[in-house]
C-alpha cells in the first residue's frame, strides 16, 4: 500500500512571518486574506521570500459505471468529447491557463474511450470507467492502489519540472455522484444535503440521482473504513487526485483546490492524512449544493463565490492570482521603517 | 455647473450575447459571475467581441478638516506620507499594479502638503483640505464644481491615451467619515450603521467618531439636495472621484469600483445619474462596517470577499484578473458546434 510521509511545516517561523506581514505599509490586517496567505505560504516553503513557481493544473479524466443508471444530465461521451477540447484549447480551462500562466496536463484515470496519446495526454488508464457501484464496488484493490500511485506519479513529474503549486481538476461524467457519497460519509452530512445538480439536472432529476445513490449506500456491506469507501464509490480520476494530493503535501507544494469534486478529494485525502490541510488553498465556492458544506466541514475558506459549477480546475486557476497576489505582497511591499512612514496602529 | 450626458447601453445585442455565451462549450450558466460581466461588458461596449485595453488605477488624495475632531486613528500626515509611498513603488497598489499592468495615476486634490509634482503626481488640488463639516460646509460649491470638472478631467486624459476600463482608489485620512455620512443621507441607513473601524479604531475610537458625525449631521442646515450633501460633508477627492465616475459613465467606460469610500462615491454618482451603474463592476466586498450595506442599497454584487480594507483601489484591481477572465471566455472558448460536442443542456 503505498504511504506518505507529511508533516506539519515547521512552526518556528511563523513569528517571523507575522512581524514582516504586520511592518508592511498598511493598517495591521487590511489586506485582510493576502495576509493569511502570505503567512500559508511562508510557512508551507519556511521563507520569509516565497515564491511561486511553474504552476500547473492537473485534469484526471475517468468514466463511471453508475452513470448508466440516470444519475447525470449529460451523456457519457461528453467525458472523452470534452478532452478532445481541452487538447485544442477550446474549453473554459483552455483560457484560464494561458490567462495565468499554467501549464495543462491531462491525465486518463479510466475513460471509456481510446484516446490519442499521441497529442500529449498523460496515458495513467487504469480500467475504461469504474464499475457501477450501484451493485459492486466502483474498483478493486488493486485498481485502487494503482490510482493512488499513479496520481502521485504525475505529481513527482510535476515538481521534477520544478512546479511548486499545482490545482487540481477533473472530467468525468458522473462524478459529483461520487463526491456526493464520500462527502455523506467522510462529512458525516444526510445524503440529501449532498446531491445537487450537476451539470444541470431538475428537481426530478436530482431527485432520482438521490434515490439512486441512497440505494448503492443501503447496497454498500463494506468495512467502513474511509479507504473502503473511497474504493467502493470512488471515480479513478477522484482516487488518482487523492493520491496526488497527498504525493503533493508530502512533497511541500501548495495545492490548490477547484471545486465541489476535488473538494470532496481533499477531504478524503485528509482522513488520511490530515496535514494535508496545511498544504491546501481553496480555490472557490461553486455553485454545486454541498459545496458550502463540504467546505465547512473542511474550515476551508474559499477565496472566490463566483458562482462557477464547471470543474477542470477552473475554479482553482482563476483564484491563482489572488495567491500571486498575497506572494508578491510579502516581497514586494516596502516597510513602516524604510519608507519612513510613521506606523499608525 | 458640469452636466453628464449618461445612457443605459443599448439593450438590442443582449440576445446575441446571451446566445454566443450559451453555446460556449460548457454548461450552461456553469461559469456564473464570468458569464454576466461578460454580458455587461457586451452591454458596455456594444460587441460580441468585447476587450479591455490600458487600464488604470485612479488615486485621488485630500485631506479633511474633519481629522481635527479625532476621528481617525491615523494621523493627518500618513496621506501625503503614503503618496510618498505610492511614488516608491512600496505600497499595496504597486505590487497589484504590477502585476495586472495596471498604470497608476496620483491625483491631489486636496492634500494639505506641497506635493512633488514633478514627480509625476497631476497636480488638480481645489484647495489644502476640506474645510471642518462640524462646524462648515466641507467646500463652496465653486470648489465643488471644480472638484467634478477636474476629475472628469483626469478621465477623458486616461480616455485619449486609450483606456476604456478604469478602477478609482483613493487616499485620505479621515474618509471614511465623509462616506459614512454620504451612506447615510443616500441610502437611507442610520448613521450608527455606516460607522466603522477606519483605519484601526477600537470600540471607543468608533463611539468618539460617532458622537461627532452625528453632531455633524445635527448642525447641517443645508437643503438636504444630493449636491448639498455631497458638499457639505464630501471629501474633495470624493467629489472628484465622482465626476470621474460620470465621465467615465458618459464615455461608456468600465468603471471597477474599489472599497467602502469609492462605492460611497458610486452611491452619490448614482443619485445624480442612476444609469452610472450599468457601468460599474464591484471589486470587493470589504471589511468596513456598512461596506455590505452599501453594496446592498446598490443592489451589487462584489467580485471579492477577501476582508480588504486599505483602499487605494487595491479591492479592484484584485478583482480585475476576474473581469479579465471573462472577456476571455466570450472570445476564446470554443462553441459546441465547432468542437463537435454533443451539447448537453
Amino acid at each position: 500500500m503505498k504511504t506518505f510521509h507529511i508533516t506539519h511545516p515547521d512552526e518556528s517561523i511563523r513569528a517571523a512571518l507575522t512581524d514582516k506581514i504586520n511592518n508592511l505599509t498598511k493598517p495591521k490586517g487590511s489586506l485582510g486574506m493576502l495576509e493569511e496567505l502570505a503567512l500559508q505560504i511562508g510557512l508551507i516553503q519556511q521563507t520569509l521570500s516565497p515564491t511561486l513557481r511553474h504552476p500547473q493544473n492537473i485534469i484526471f479524466a475517468a468514466d463511471h459505471g453508475i452513470v448508466e443508471e440516470g444519475v447525470s444530465l449529460s451523456p457519457k461521451e461528453i467525458t472523452w468529447q470534452q478532452i478532445s477540447n481541452f487538447l485544442h484549447g477550446g474549453a473554459g480551462v483552455n483560457f484560464l491557463c494561458r490567462q495565468h500562466g499554467f501549464v495543462l496536463k491531462i491525465v486518463d484515470a479510466g475513460v471509456d474511450y481510446d484516446l490519442p496519446y499521441e497529442k500529449g495526454i498523460i496515458n495513467m488508464k487504469v480500467r475504461k470507467s469504474s464499475r457501477n457501484y450501484l451493485h459492486e464496488a466502483a474498483m478493486t484493490e488493486e485498481e485502487m492502489e494503482q490510482c493512488m500511485e499513479r496520481g502521485a506519479e504525475v505529481v513527482r513529474l510535476c515538481h521534477n519540472e520544478g512546479s511548486n503549486i499545482l490545482s487540481f481538476g477533473e472530467m468525468g461524467i458522473g462524478n459529483t455522484s461520487s463526491s456526493s457519497l464520500w462527502m455523506s460519509y467522510f462529512a458525516d452530512i444526510p445524503l440529501e444535503q449532498c446531491v445537487g445538480a450537476g451539470s444541470g439536472l431538475d428537481h426530478m432529476g436530482i431527485r432520482h440521482k438521490y434515490e439512486v445513490l441512497k440505494q448503492s449506500m443501503d447496497n454498500y456491506k463494506g468495512n467502513g473504513s474511509v479507504r473502503d469507501i473511497m474504493r467502493h464509490f470512488g471515480g479513478l480520476e477522484m482516487v488518482m487526485a487523492v493520491g496526488a494530493m497527498l504525493q503533493a503535501a508530502e512533497l511541500k507544494m501548495i495545492i490548490l483546490v477547484d471545486g465541489f469534486i476535488m473538494s470532496n478529494c481533499l477531504l478524503a485525502a485528509s482522513m488520511l492524512h490530515p496535514e494535508v490541510k496545511d498544504y491546501a488553498i481553496f480555490g472557490h465556492c461553486g455553485d454545486e449544493t454541498g459545496h458550502r458544506l463540504v467546505l465547512d466541514s473542511l474550515h476551508a475558506k474559499p477565496l472566490l463565490n463566483l458562482d462557477l459549477r464547471l470543474g477542470e480546475g477552473t475554479g482553482a486557476i482563476c483564484a491563482y492570482p489572488i495567491v500571486d497576489s498575497a506572494v508578491r505582497m510579502i516581497n514586494e511591499m516596502d516597510n513602516f521603517a524604510h519608507a519612513s512612514i510613521t506606523k499608525y496602529f
